[in-house]
């Protein structure tokens, strides 16, 4: 948190146009168009809001040029106002300043190794073989199995599971709920009855990755699941055993992707989409929302299954025809038909 | 738990007419139709059950009038079996009673606040700031954050966190798992790396909401994530930041909300479907299971998406189809085509 | 963890033929073909890892008589390499080592039973009623409520939640994160307000189940919600409240069934796959990944809804014809339409 800045304050950080206003108004704080107080800075970035322009109260509305004209308040003029609000915004960020040292109620094996710049939290359980390095930080309730590295200045929110074989690169932030390392799901049916396949991987998560609450990553059959640098996760995602995953990707909410799948680097992954196991994508690639990816996409672009959602009555009708769809492609003498994969 | 409890007792209660049996009948609990015994109260709510009734040995069946016609019990009729059998089978629920007081294995800070009249289960942690309110109960390995209000008389049957300025009302039930107040999934690209926006608002629930086991809510970027009073979710939900419910609504199992999307009064979302960003959904909508919704929904009715289950072979073939429905519909001369959203 | 094996150890133990190499290699592990060792052996089950024999280092390759003539390294001949493979796995893996007794951190009430032979890890919280048998074994942070039975030789791995009235078999294996007991969703709307209908039932897990990560098995409302031996369940899947599982069925991660459901025995799941209340399906059934199942199925199969994956302006393109389906199949005049169910 920060105290005593103005708009020109912030401009000059950032690197941000003042266009009217005071340069010496004080900045308390952010807020959104419909929200902000005469001391708190707004922001437009999704065309969506670009009407709350005519009534906010916001000391500065950080925008792109082109929606300076029509704003009626002083403006912060950025090139990407998304990313020059993120900046703007984490001065006013209020972060749980946590001690170094280890709380009185965790649990430490004699054996595992806690950096003296480390913060452990009440009731965090840490077995034999783990490492947790300098400045990393763990809340409450975390757990942390053998062979386990968090790395430096991670941090642990509360409750984090790292079951064992996990390494954490450094500034890692994992949220509650979640759990690494757990035993991929591997089968083999012999005879009358499942044999489980050994899960003997471990999780390698790279440098400034992000995993949302109650999201599950599985350590690897052999080998290792791998995050690279910088990817984001959502909440309740799930990583199945020896995924890769690039740098710079990011899943949406319960998205899922099955075991062995590789998913390239700058890709976005919509909510609740699902890509089939031992699959490859490649850079770039988007998948929308609640799409189904069941081969492998070589190229990069925008990619979606599914059908529209309808009023119930009106999709009843055409589902019903979805059955016959092929009968009726071929009544109009429609070509040989083409795989779905 | 009630013991001594007749059909008279049952039918004067809850003002349901008892046809046929004594009155003085003994009633010790409630069952379904297949499994009651001769002291036990069936009900039948489901058509899809009504054969049950021929051979049922139930005390008395709850049942709508035109179904009593057919039932060779004794009947307990009412306006809706299921209501009233809500009210009868709670009579022989076992709630754990718990003792106000703080288990000495709890971690509580001496900056929380904590009415003598609440019950603190083990090893919870409640941090500095936290507030819990007369008669809440919170039971194991429960962790309440800075900022956060547990409303009296709010249950959190276990293992439940809520990270930070989270404000729960009264009478709130959160089941195992979930997760309350984590940061939204906010994230800005620049030039070669993902910048985390910082996530600074909280979650308000309003009175008599439950939360199902591993759901998650995260805060608000700017502002708050809002249940108003009386929503109902069911487990692995994700409803993220700025998501706003209104009163009255349920959402089933493994349903999604993204960032901003609004959703009014006495609506209905399906299992697993899912609700894109930014959206309005109007009051009393219905969204059947597993249905994305990618526009807003102005007028009240039941909405749905995708295609219906078939034979694997007859599926493939349709949806190869698909993959050409626009050749084929021009072909057949069909008007302009519409757009998706 | 064995030592001293050689390949022809592996062939004795496993009923494996022995092709090239020398019988006395040293075995010290197991690898994919890719990154194994010259003492590590490797597999090929899955014929998309075909072309990776030619360049493999492992001592030798657990496959089928026919890809053995393709092999250039010693072979290992099995009917079914995959569960070849899982058994010689098993020979390598680390096995945490639990000593039997209680963590003196875990609170556990004087009126549990814990076998003596059961080991109760740090921070676990065991309520009054609760029974653990004889060999079992829980990690940290578990909870174990009441009237719940963890049978001999069960592994709960970490913070897994029985909230009430579960009955687990010998040798059940549960990942972090699950919750089984917890209330299902059942609610009953009285006027203008939901009315929660008790959830009075419990929990029946067979033998040799498994129990993924974050998943998810709610209590019967009246009865139980069954799982019967063998069944195998990936991790963030939502069981709700009276579903039955047959015997040796498995269900791929974030699966969702909702109540009542009922599925057979040796049926497969395909991860994300919702399967909707009240219907029954018959033993022997798949159900491809996303698929949505909105009828009970009688008939052993394969089953899928849903569309192909397609560069988004194709599928916008079709998408948006979907929405006139039924009209274009009148145009063209195809009979009757039939129901989606």
């Amino acid at each position: 948190m920060t105290a005593g800045l103005s708009l020109a304050d912030l401009a000059a950080r950032f690197e941000l146009q003042l266009r009217g206003g005071r340069a010496d108004q004080a900045v308390t704080g952010v807020a959104t168009l419909a929200d902000a107080s005469a001391n708190q800075v707004g922001f437009l970035a999704n065309p969506r809001y670009r009407a709350q322009l005519a009534t906010t109260q916001a000391a500065a509305v950080i925008l792109r040029a082109a929606d300076a004209e029509v704003c009626p308040r002083p403006c912060l003029i950025a090139a990407d106002p998304y990313v020059a609000f993120a900046k703007v915004a984490a001065l006013f960020e209020r972060r749980p300043a946590a001690q170094p040292g280890i709380h009185p109620s965790a649990i430490v094996a004699a054996e595992a190794r806690i950096d003296a710049g480390a913060s452990i939290g009440p009731l965090c359980v840490i077995e034999a073989g783990a490492v947790v390095e300098a400045g990393a930080v763990l809340g409450p309730h975390c757990s942390i199995g053998p062979r386990c590295v968090v790395g430096a200045h991670a941090r642990l929110v509360a409750r984090v599971t790292l079951v064992q074989d996990v390494r954490l690169g450094r500034r890692v932030l994992i949220h509650p709920g979640a759990v690494l390392g757990a035993d991929g799901f591997g089968l083999a049916f012999e005879r009358d009855h499942w044999l489980k396949v050994p899960q003997l991987g471990g999780v390698v998560v790279g440098d400034d990755c992000e995993i949302g609450a109650n999201t599950t990553i599985d350590r690897g059959a052999l080998g290792d699941t791998v995050l690279e640098a910088d990817v984001r996760l959502d909440n309740q995602i799930q990583i199945a055993h020896n995924v890769r995953i690039g740098a710079h990707s990011a899943l949406a909410g319960c998205a899922a992707v099955a075991g062995s799948a590789s998913i390239g680097r700058h890709c976005l992954i919509g909510g609740g989409a699902g890509i089939l196991g031992h699959l490859s994508i490649a850079d770039r690639v988007t998948v929308t929302a609640m799409s189904l990816v069941t081969h492998s996409i070589r190229e990069p672009g925008e990619y979606s299954s599914g059908t529209p959602i309808q009023p119930n009555r009106q999709w009843r009708r055409n589902a019903a025809r979805f059955k016959h769809l092929d009968e009726i492609a071929r009544r109009l003498g429609a070509g040989a038909k083409d795989s779905t994969e």
